[in-house]
């Protein structure tokens, strides 16, 4: 039976009533809220022919058993951050909760393979500063350790959340045994960005997720009164600085989706009567290609030097994090496609600046692919984050049949 | 008979081990250590044949009476910033002290015209943010409406911190009284930039202080992820502050003594992953002429503008202070270039980029010229301020013969 999109749209509406204040939507991982929406969602799947349990990590499972053991993925995540939008996360959720009830209903509750939805467990790390816990617990690449003496605000220990959540900080690397015999991991996602609604496009296909260099960048000159020292004798840190903060453009605009951003500048001491003696600023740099992502930081790393030079000034970089870029499966990237264009007319592939779990499940050697449907504004953890409903309804659609064209391939190659 | 400059410094050595401490001077005004360097001060004065008096602004005058009412006044200020230095102020007000016992002992006590030496209360605002305080009461140009509900971060009032140095802020106003006859105001400091330094020159002839026109400029763009918002379509405010803190630079080194600083930038949200929605600047530009001020701060408003707009972005300008440029007396510019010629060989012109207490005692139409002796790497307002001993020397040896020309031409006009 075809999917009945418009029961996704009710079922969002539903989750939001249950989880949003005036502010938007509370699903915090860990939360009494966010524990509030899986059950209201464990509610709703136990309507299926299927088994439910959560894994070492918090990551929820929902199995519905097939002809054979190879494995089919769908999923994202119930939490949101404070004051957040009702689609981030739980659009992936319900979609693939709606491709699942068709599919059970369809083989009368035995598919060819087998399909599990996941709900994954802190995707955002809103709480503890730690995003993608559970996905990245499921891939191995998570060492607690880096992450045990993390407190929220109140000062409460990750670990005593956890507890409260029936997850042990030291086994959370059981998760890794779910991946099981799966075959293909699939994700639906709003865009959080301008691309698709600039394009006039609802829906897009996720090449991968960017790789980020993320730095910490502070220019060292000398303090001086702003009435008594002359231009010429100046070193002027802001002056630097300012000049970084226009080159990065260049140096991203070479390369078709790269980005550079200087998000935060402080200056010090910071008054209107002395030149900047010291000046912090931070560099998010972000491409799909690591090549790429390695050359701008590198002419940055230049430039940054040259303009230090030419100020009278020195340069200290310092490392805040970075992640390699994480392509998509090529295979799967093109059933996306397909399934983009028999539903929308016309597709676009496109790199995806945010990371996703999908990201963690493709470092674990799954092949992924994701699907984006166009955002309102390129808004995101915002509770004016929207989607057009006809958008949504055909993001339902394509996504049922790219998970019905990975079903078919997986069933052919097991 | 000839100063004795070597006296003065003694004198400053014995003001710096009474008031200051580890971390340098504390003669903040209207504080007990500034209560202790006046009681000092006038110790010695007593020496002299001389009449003391406070007056209703707390300034602390000195009267030699002579044969006519025509007066010259010396003088500066004993009050510092918190952790301050040995020099600023005190030094013009030791020196006038030395150039005033000199004249004392030549004529026998009644010079042919009334010399006077103030010690100006609480020039530098430094508790109570209002700088200037006893000279602009002085001047007439104070209305203390505008400062009555200041308080210091204890919060005490600065009605009530005057009181107890019996200074009554609703008469301030009276100290326009000791204008008297003044036919002019003579003021030595040390210069607190690198110029006389630079030049290896001693000492230099001020011109008149700078107008300054200070603002705060804020920039409004659009706050955005920092992954997912192509570069093409950002409204980046921190790129338009960027191009405006370049872009006053040339501004001002169109013109020989001019300077522009941005002395703070602040970004909003501020974080590492979001394009900066606003941009929060301060801008300080100075000159001497009115003119070239004004069309400065033109070319920057037209410059933020454009940027604005280059960048998608608004811009919003916001008057913090401004004052127009005071230029002293081209007759005792001259007496002063005389006096620094004859005692260092050479002299130099040179505006101020700070005010000063003389600026004004030239508003209220008394003429008025200044000293400079170098200082040591441009340092002020800081335990490090220095100027060589031998450059003090001859500082207090020219102010004297700036002294004596200034009277002598008193003489003959009155």
């Amino acid at each position: 039976m075809p999917v009945d999109a418009r029961r996704t749209i009710s079922d969002l509406e539903q989750l939001r009533a249950l989880t949003a204040d005036d502010l938007g939507a509370q699903r915090i991982a860990w939360s009494p809220t966010w524990v509030k929406a899986r059950a209201w969602f464990q509610s709703k799947v136990a309507e299926l022919p299927v088994e439910q349990h959560l894994d070492a990590a918090g990551n929820s499972w929902t199995t519905l058993r097939g002809e054979s053991d190879s494995t089919l993925i769908l999923g994202s995540h119930l939490d949101s951050v404070p004051n957040g939008g009702w689609l981030d996360g739980a659009l992936g959720v319900l979609a693939s909760f709606e491709v699942l009830r068709g599919l059970a209903e369809d083989f009368h509750g035995r598919p060819p393979i087998t399909i599990r939805l996941v709900d994954w467990a802190d995707e955002e790390g809103a709480r503890f500063g730690r995003s993608l816990f559970g996905s990245s617990a499921f891939a191995g690449t998570h060492s607690i350790q880096a992450d045990r003496g993390r407190t929220d605000r109140d000062g409460v220990r990750l670990e005593d959340a956890l507890r409260q959540c029936q997850v042990d900080v030291d086994r959370i690397g059981d998760a890794a045994k779910e991946r099981g015999k799966a075959g293909a991991y699939l994700e639906l996602h709003i865009e959080q960005g301008p691309v698709l609604e600039a394009m006039q496009l609802p829906l897009g296909v996720v090449l991968g997720t960017k790789g980020v260099e993320r730095h910490a960048i502070t220019f060292h000159g000398q303090e001086a009164h702003s009435g008594s020292t002359p231009m010429a004798v100046r070193r002027d840190a802001l002056a630097a600085a300012a000049k970084l903060a226009l080159e990065i453009r260049p140096i991203a605009r070479k390369h078709p989706d790269a980005v550079a951003t200087m998000g935060s500048v402080k200056t010090f001491p910071g008054i209107v009567t002395a030149v900047v003696g010291r000046c912090e600023t931070t560099l998010d740099m972000r491409d799909l290609d690591a090549g790429v992502l390695a050359s701008m930081l590198a002419e940055a790393q230049e430039a940054s030097r040259r303009f230090a030079a030419e100020e009278g000034c020195t340069v200290e970089w310092s490392k805040i994090w970075n992640i390699e870029p994480i392509p998509f499966d090529a295979k799967l990237i093109e059933f996306c496609d397909q399934a983009v264009g028999e539903v929308a007319g016309k597709s676009h592939r496109l790199p995806s600046g945010p990371l996703h779990d999908a990201a963690e499940v493709a470092r674990a050697g799954i092949p992924v692919v994701m699907m984006f449907v166009q955002s309102l504004n390129g808004l995101s953890h915002n509770p004016a984050e929207n989607t057009r409903n006809e958008h949504l309804e055909l993001a339902v659609q394509a996504f049922d049949r790219l998970a019905r064209k990975t079903m078919d391939w997986l069933k052919t190659t097991s």
